[in-house]
C-alpha cells in the first residue's frame, strides 16, 4: 500500500532545538518508509510550492540535526487567513499537497502555528482531501497551553541561568573600584518564563540575580532602586534581570515609555541600557548591561539535555500519531514527577492549544515581585538539567550541518502567497 | 631556610580564565611549601592590608579554580602614581608586605597592570626591601606587547565566534519573512582582535560575519550600508561584527557620534543598537542587534582549550621565576610553529610590557576592511581550538568554586589608599 508522504515545515522564531525535532520526524519517518518533504520557509514554501527533498540527505546530516541550531529548513513569520476570507489560498495549499502526495503534515511552531494547522486541517476536510495535520510544539517563551513544557525554553532556561551566574562572578570581582550593577535583557514579551528561570542562577538570599523584573509585575522605579542600592550596600555589587515585557503600572511597555526622546522618537536600545541608565543617573553607580538577543535561543553549545530529549520525543510522536491518521493534535509533554523528575508524551488536540497563552503563575513569583519561589525551581530546575555538547572541530567550533535542502520539481503554476 | 610568602593579585577586568591563573600560581606554590596570599580586590586590598590566606582552601576548592570564571579573589581598577609623588603609598605597600613577610609579588593583570608591577618592583630597590615581582599576563583585549597571546583571549574570541556561529543560523532561519540582518557588539576598545575572532564563525566567501566593523577601519556610512543591501540581495541575510571601538574617519568614536540625541545627551545603547538603527532608517530593513558585554569575557562554559593551557602554565611560570629570585619579568607566550600549533613560555621584562599596546596588525585585514585576511587565521585559529568544559552539577549548572577568602590578620594601622 503506497501511504503517501509527509510534509514537515517549521514556523516562528527558531529555537537551539527545533532541528532535534526535525531530526527525530525524518528519522521516525524513514524507520516506517515513509519520504519527507520540508517546506522551505515554513508554510510560505508550502504556498510557493517551494518544497525541499529531505531524502537527498544522508543519514549522518539527519543525525547531526540534533545537535544544530536555527531552523535547517527556514522558517516564517505568516499567518493564514480565515478559510472563509481566503478560499484561494487554502485550495492552492491543498494543490500543492495533492501534486506532491502529502497525506501527513507536521507544522512545528508555537500557538500561531498551533492554529495555523488548525486551520489547513479544517480546510482539507472542507475540500475534502485526506490529510492527517499534527502540530508539533516549539517555542522558547514557553507560553503553550497544556504541554507541561515547550522545546526550546530549556536551553534559552539554561542559557540564562548560567550566564547570569558567569556575568555575576565577573561583577562581583570588580565591584570594589568598578562596576557595581550588571543588568541583563532578556526575552519574553508577554510572559516572564525566561526571567524566571534567570533566577535558578542562585539559590535565593543574596546570591544573584538579585533582582528580576517580570512582565507580570509592575515597574515601580523608586521602590526598584531603593533595591538596587540596598543590594549594593549590603552585598557590594547588585545583578538585575529584566524581561523584555516589562511594563509600567499604566500597563505600557517600559521599552515605549522610557524608550522614547524629547521628540516622540522611539530611542535606540532596549529595557537593559534604559534601566541601567536610571540606575546611573539617580543612584550614580557605575553599571554595565548586556542585551543576548538571539544568542540565547541559538545557543545550542550550551542546550539542556532534558530539552533536547522533549525535542526529540514530540518529534517521533508526531509522526506516530500522523501515521496512525490522527489529525488535529499535538503531543504534549506530561510531568508525572518532579523529583525525580519523570514526563511522558500525550496527544493533546489543537484547539486546545490554539492561540491560547500560558502565563507564569502567580505562585511562582515571589511575594515582594523581584524574585521567583520554591515552587517555580521545583517546575524550572528539572528543565535545565543536563548537557548535550556538539561534536566540535579541529577549527575550534561546533560541527554544525547545512544541509543540501534540494527542491522538489515544480509541478504547478507559480504562486506569491500575499501575508 | 625561611624562604617567606607569596602575594599574589588580579587587576583590571577579570577574564574566564584568570583563575586558571591562580589556581596553577597556588598550586606550584604549594608544591615548593611557599605560603600563598592573595590581595583582596588587588593592589586595593594590599595596600589596606587586606589579604587573604589561600592556605585556607583545600587542594579541591584551588583545583577548581581552573575552571571558575571572574576574579576568585577580587578584581581592582587602580593605578599606582610614580613613586616620587606618591612615596606614602609605596612605603605603606612596603610596609605591608614587610608585615607579612612577603618576597614574591605576582600581579595578574594587563600592560596597566605591568607598569604597576615595575613601579613596585623599583620601589622595593628604592626601599631596600628585598622583593621579586612577577607581572602574569591576562586580558581580554589581545593587547599585551611582546607576548604572542594573553590568557583570557582565546576564550572571549571562541565565545565570539561560536556566538556569531550559532546566531547567524537563526538569521538565515528568520530572514525570508523576518529578520535580515543581525548585529553584534563586542569588545575591543582600542584593537579589533576580538573582532577579528568574529571571522572565525565562517571560511571567509559568503559565510557569516558577512561584515566586520573594526576599530582599525574609520566607518563610512553611505559605503556601509550599500555593503549590507548587497549582502541582503545576494545572500538573503546578514550578519554584522561591530567593535565598540570603532571610529568615524575624524577619529571620534561612534558610540559618542551617533549616541548623542538633539541635546547633545549621550544616548542609551552602545554601538550595535546604532548601527542596526541606522539600516533600519536607511534600508528599511527587519534587524535584531546583540550586546553580550560581561556574558563574553565571564563564558568559562565555552573556554578555549588553549587558552586555559596558557593560562596555567603562565601561572606556573611566574611561581618558577619569582622563587628563583627573577624580578621585573612576565612570563611571555611564545609561538613556535602555527601548524601543527607549538608554543613556550619565556621570561621577558616587564620594562617591554607596561604600558605599551598591541595593535591588530594592518595584514590582519582584509583590503576592503570589512574582513579577516587567512594571515589573521592562521594566528588566531589554534587560540580557540578544544575545549574544557566545567563539571556540571545535578542542578544544570557548571559547579563553579566560592573560596572562603579569609582574612589574614591585620598588625598595622587601618590606611585607605587615594585614587
Amino acid at each position: 500500500m503506497k501511504r503517501g508522504n509527509l510534509l514537515y515545515a517549521q514556523s516562528g522564531g527558531v529555537t537551539a532545538v527545533i532541528n532535534a525535532t526535525a531530526g527525530a520526524v525524518i528519522e521516525a519517518a524513514r524507520r516506517r518508509r515513509v519520504k519527507v518533504l520540508a517546506g522551505r520557509n515554513g508554510i510560505v514554501g508550502v504556498l510557493r510550492e517551494d518544497l525541499i527533498d529531505t531524502s537527498a540527505e544522508s543519514a549522518a546530516a539527519i543525525a547531526a540535526l540534533r545537535h544544530t541550531p536555527g531552523g535547517a529548513f527556514g522558517s516564517c513569520r505568516f499567518k493564514l487567513g480565515t478559510f472563509e476570507a481566503n478560499r484561494a489560498q487554502y485550495v492552492r495549499l491543498i494543490d500543492v499537497l495533492r501534486a506532491h502526495d502529502v497525506r501527513y503534515f507536521l507544522y512545528n511552531g508555537g500557538n500561531d502555528s498551533a492554529d495555523t494547522a488548525l486551520k489547513i486541517a479544517r480546510a482539507a476536510r472542507a475540500l475534502d482531501y485526506p490529510l492527517s495535520v499534527v502540530g508539533v510544539p516549539k517555542t522558547v517563551d514557553n507560553d503553550l497551553a497544556v504541554t507541561d513544557t515547550c522545546p526550546g525554553f530549556g536551553s534559552v532556561a539554561k542559557y540564562t541561568a548560567v550566564s547570569v551566574l558567569e556575568a555575576s562572578l565577573d561583577v562581583a570581582s570588580m565591584a570594589e573600584s568598578s562596576t557595581k550593577v550588571f543588568v541583563m535583557e532578556v526575552m519574553g514579551r508577554h510572559a516572564g518564563w525566561i526571567a524566571a528561570a534567570a533566577g535558578l542562577a542562585g539559590k535565593g538570599g543574596d546570591d544573584p540575580p538579585h533582582i528580576i523584573l517580570f512582565p507580570e509585575v509592575p515597574f515601580v522605579e523608586d521602590a526598584f532602586l531603593a533595591r538596587v542600592q540596598a543590594t549594593v550596600d549590603r552585598v557590594g555589587w547588585c545583578t538585575v534581570v529584566v524581561s523584555e515585557g516589562v511594563k509600567t503600572p499604566d500597563g505600557r511597555f517600559l521599552s515605549e515609555t522610557g524608550g522614547r526622546d524629547a521628540f516622540g522618537h522611539v530611542q535606540l536600545g532596549g529595557v537593559a541600557p534604559w534601566i541601567a541608565q536610571r540606575i546611573k543617573d539617580r543612584l550614580g553607580l557605575k553599571y554595565h548591561w548586556a542585551q543576548p538577543d538571539y544568542l540565547q535561543r541559538s545557543a545550542r553549545h550550551l542546550a539542556s539535555r532534558t530539552d533536547v530529549a522533549h525535542a526529540v520525543a514530540v518529534g517521533r510522536a508526531a509522526v506516530a500519531y500522523a501515521l496512525a491518521g490522527r489529525s488535529g493534535v499535538m503531543p504534549a509533554i506530561v510531568r508525572t514527577s518532579d523529583a525525580p523528575y519523570r514526563w511522558k508524551i500525550e496527544p493533546v488536540p489543537l484547539t486546545r492549544v490554539a492561540n491560547a497563552e500560558k502565563k507564569l503563575p502567580r505562585s511562582f513569583i515571589r511575594r515582594d515581585g523581584y524574585g521567583i519561589t520554591e515552587r517555580a525551581r521545583r517546575y524550572l530546575e528539572p528543565l535545565i538539567r543536563g548537557e548535550d555538547p556538539p561534536p566540535s572541530g579541529k577549527d575550534g567550533l561546533p560541527r554544525y550541518v547545512r544541509l543540501k535542502n534540494v527542491a522538489v520539481e515544480r509541478v504547478l503554476p507559480a504562486f506569491e502567497p500575499e501575508a
